[in-house]
């Protein structure tokens, strides 16, 4: 686990964090959807095979779930933590059983507060892709983040 | 649990969806976080008491989760399931042990797939409160739905 160290002051436009690799596979896929999304094709490869995916499929919420695990844990080492102000989301291709899931993230803005300076926005956008460089989930996150103090 | 029965043809702008309500309490808090985003302020009372959250709060995609397994099971019964293409978020303030959240959804637009009639395009905006009328989280999702065969 990586020690949060980074202020606001630290950080600039054009950083990139890569994070560590995370694996699921299918049980994982279909316990994370039962407590969370119980959908056909996120519970069991047969249920799946006739739907959209045409295959058992993660939740998209797995995959964010998997990607905050992964940018907390080794991604981005945010002295106050990775704190979401707002978030946008989009999943290109479904995470399949067998994913080797990594998250490659670049800061694109950084801002400090106009009324309260000791405080800013980080604008992070960054991929979770697997072992195949096929991106499962993209994402634009405004992070709070806050100045040496 | 809603029998998802409904199509693109049958839904229409400003329809509306009310969920049925999920109570989550500290310990559920502090398990999800443990899994999925392990951060002081996620993680007890004694370490959020000093961060910008004040005291405990759920995580951001605790709060996420919850709101898909209320739509999943009693929110929109699309009968192809609720597949997000693009979804937006934001947190306007943090889930709390003693919430009982339910989701409140409009659908703002509908549209046919022009390469494709087949299939479409909803936008639903919802909102994720508690019993207090405190929105937890505002999402706006651009979901895949089908034609009636």
């Amino acid at each position: 686990m990586t020690v949060p160290t980074l202020w606001l002051d630290d950080i600039s436009v054009g950083d990139r964090f890569r994070t560590e690799t995370y694996e699921l596979g299918a049980e994982a896929i279909i316990d994370f959807a039962n407590a969370w999304d119980p959908q056909p094709f996120h519970l069991s490869e047969d249920l799946a095979r006739d739907t959209f995916f045409q295959g058992l499929a993660a939740s998209g919420w797995h995959t964010a779930a998997i990607t905050m695990r992964l940018l907390v844990t080794s991604g981005l080492p945010l002295a106050t933590g990775i704190i979401g102000a707002s978030i946008d989301l989009a999943w290109p291709t479904p995470t399949r059983p067998g994913d080797r899931l990594h998250v490659d993230l670049e800061v694109t803005d950084v801002r400090a507060s106009r009324s309260d300076p000791s405080r800013g926005f980080i604008t992070a956008v960054y991929d979770t892709v697997n072992q195949h460089g096929e991106i499962r989930q993209h994402t634009t996150a405004r992070l709070l983040a806050f100045s040496r103090p």
